[in-house]
């Protein structure tokens, strides 16, 4: 019995790695060859340029097709364009239509078209087929080699169908039945088909309440869906219901840690999910669009603050609370934010009234406002000895901590009503606004009040 | 053929509420039984106490129980406390091991304890024994109801034995092959098993590598281990490799669902995650822990900056950019922190070089730093007709930004490195450290080279 615990895989990626080296074809086979074609992408990434090009000898297309399935998606690129085009162009027409499509994607159009025109005549009509889905959308993530059998055969007849199919198609533990005209009609599982007797008919075993998709559906809707109702495989339908492939569970895992990475980027203010195999220069890119948005934005806070030189030539002390303030607005901003699009990304706003949900953010707003006002207000009555400035500034807190929460959760309700993602809404964004706002309020407070603070 | 669409949904909703209404038994059951449970779910949580307990009369527990294993986790917990216990136990027995654990982990002890008493013995053995595991582990998201066949069995009796065991089997899609001391041995996918020719034996046509997972390994490892290597369920073993039970897809989606929104809620400085649906006291409950903390570092760079005073009051048009500065400091920051802590969380961060990825994250902060301290210092050089200050300004905004970027690097590798979750390094925290960091720097600077300021 061979488990491959991480001493094993250390010991078995040193024996891989010796046979390249010593460019022993056969050793090599015998090992890698073995090795799920996770833990062969895995060897494969850390390898140079010179033996990446060995292991494209080594290997058939089918088995490299394998491989370049379970590669990281950013650097899949760079790979596939650095091969032989003839053996590209087999690897891609073997592998799944799905999985080819999405590489294809992250090429330039040139490139795909090249491939295209290189591949067998169906192959390559199935992926024109699919690569003109938008992404992002059921079609882009579906995929066209799945068992589909028909409403009259009887339970024996699908049973010998499916193995025979078994073999290229992505799953076959959802069956999808078809009418005449081919659409979709009821699903089983392959666990009720084999439970079932075989001169039953399909049409009476099958489940009629089958749950489909649109080819246009969002994908993150449809990761919902699939979590939601346990299914390992949902079927994809146009308009007249006909069935045009299938979204497998493993493709809407994928499409979960990209729709999370995705958010979580955003809130992090970064304009596109990146990594840390990215190079500076990319990196930079990717957030140099945020922060010169929020250089000029911190120009109006600038300028705002500006306005208010009277009174801060008159007390001085006044800018020392300017970041705790700004601070704290931005920062309870963006906590109600990261709820409100949570929720909203989890479909949960739907049944909601949002007018309730404004009102309660308000409360919480109130609350955590008076806990901090009270907090700060003692803390600088007693530290500096200057109630009155205690006061002022515990005000400021109470204000800016109930608008920012407000803000946060109103500015992501827009835009979701403005049907934009409420991600974008990201965490720099409103963390700005509520830094003018609570400069505003603060500064607005200590004008009015002068008199008491000078006096 | 019935296809559920949102129309349809909303008028079989409809109906079914009017039965409620009316306490027509028969037609509620009719209509209802027929959806999937997760559609069950939905319109059970939309009910009133009242309507629930007519719910909870009409349904018999393990049609009741099929509803509340797709409740939201958030509010399972005071479902089953409100029903009368004897049927909560019944819906809690008759339920996957897995899920009636997870639902009584919600619950405080002595109602456990109580439920485990009403439970039959055996019931109440198997959930015990799963409810000792740590929360997070891969013990407690395991089910022990699956099929497991021997490595001596032919093909023909595993099937046998496969459809006797499957309607209670959790999955049947994995078979996984155990030898006389029950310790894995191997896997067969039942694509593979209806493939087989029937008089062959399991050991002939197994596969032998079978990667498991260890009872107390990580559940975030495990989701993208799962996700790498596309498997529909994983099996769980102890130390000497004997099988302990086996973790599915659909249990992975709700992990990676979770970790994400851990994730996103610590980057936005919430100490809990937090749904709409909580009270507002609970949700101040939650975000006022980082809102405290923020607010004693806030008086931290408050009495820091009134170390500068006598710069202040020499050159008070200082304190206007302070909000500018500290703002870019804390963005560049939590951007580099994302950056970090999702690297780290997908298991980047083993195979590249920790002071390469630092020497790179400085070169992206010396590129973001330069192009912001640049456009910043002609800003304000023509703005304010002050090229003095612009220079000033713009130095402070480019040595910040390199800084702040390492800082947010630095600080979630520390922490993994003492193995503190990195996400804790949550984005107030990052933010707050910066704001701090670029005052000194700003604030230093200044006061370095007032002679030019006030001259």
């Amino acid at each position: 019995m061979e488990h491959l615990n991480k001493q094993e895989r250390m010991e078995m990626w040193e024996t891989i790695q010796q046979a390249l080296i010593n460019e022993q074809i056969d050793q090599f086979r015998a090992e890698f060859i073995e090795l799920h074609p996770y833990d062969q992408a895995k060897i494969f990434e850390e390898q140079t340029e010179d033996i990446r090009f060995l292991i494209y000898s080594y290997l058939s297309p089918e088995e490299m097709g394998d491989v370049i399935e379970h590669v990281d998606r950013d650097s899949v690129a760079g790979f596939i364009t650095e091969m032989i085009p003839s053996f590209a162009t087999d690897i891609l027409q073997n592998m799944a239509t799905d999985d080819a499509v999405d590489i294809l994607n992250e090429l330039d159009k040139n490139k795909v078209a090249s491939f295209l025109t290189l591949m067998k005549k169906d192959a390559a009509e199935e992926i024109k087929e699919l690569l003109h889905y938008e992404e992002k959308t059921a079609g882009s993530i579906m995929t066209t080699e799945y068992v589909v059998i028909h409403l009259e055969m009887t339970v024996k007849q699908a049973m010998r169908h499916l193995r025979k199919e078994a073999p290229d198609a992505e799953t076959i533990y959802y069956i999808y039945v078809v009418d005449t005209e081919k659409k979709l009609a009821g699903v089983i599982s392959l666990r009720d088909l084999i439970i079932a007797e075989g001169d039953w008919l399909i049409q009476d075993v099958m489940n009629e309440r089958v749950v489909s998709v649109p080819v246009g559906g969002d994908q993150e809707d449809i990761a919902q869906m699939m979590r939601g109702y346990d299914f390992l495989a949902l079927p994809v339908v146009d308009f007249q219901n006909h069935l045009l492939g299938i979204i497998t569970v493993d493709d809407i895992m994928d499409v979960m840690e990209e729709e999370a990475s995705d958010d979580y980027s955003k809130l992090a203010g970064i304009s596109d999910v990146e990594k840390f195999g990215d190079t500076a220069w990319l990196s930079a890119k990717k957030r140099l669009p945020w922060l010169v948005i929020l250089l000029f934005l911190g120009m109006v806070t600038a300028n705002i603050i500006g306005q208010f030189e009277a009174t801060l030539d008159q007390v001085a002390i006044l800018s020392v609370f300017i970041p705790l303030i700004a601070g704290m607005a931005g920062n309870t901003g963006t906590q109600a934010l990261a709820v409100a699009v949570r929720s909203i990304s989890a479909g949960e706003m739907e049944k909601k009234k949002k007018w309730r949900v404004i009102g309660q953010e308000s409360l919480t707003g109130f609350i955590t406002g008076t806990v901090c006002g009270v907090t700060i207000m003692l803390l600088i009555a007693f530290w500096y000895q200057n109630a009155v400035l205690g006061i002022l500034v515990g005000i400021s807190i109470m204000a800016t901590l109930i608008v920012a929460t407000i803000a946060g959760t109103i500015v992501p309700l827009i835009m979701d009503r403005l049907h934009i993602d409420p991600a974008v809404a990201s965490g720099p964004f409103i963390t700005t606004l509520n830094d003018i706002i609570s400069i505003l309020i603060y500064f607005s407070l200590a004008t009015a009040f002068m008199n008491l603070l000078v006096g």
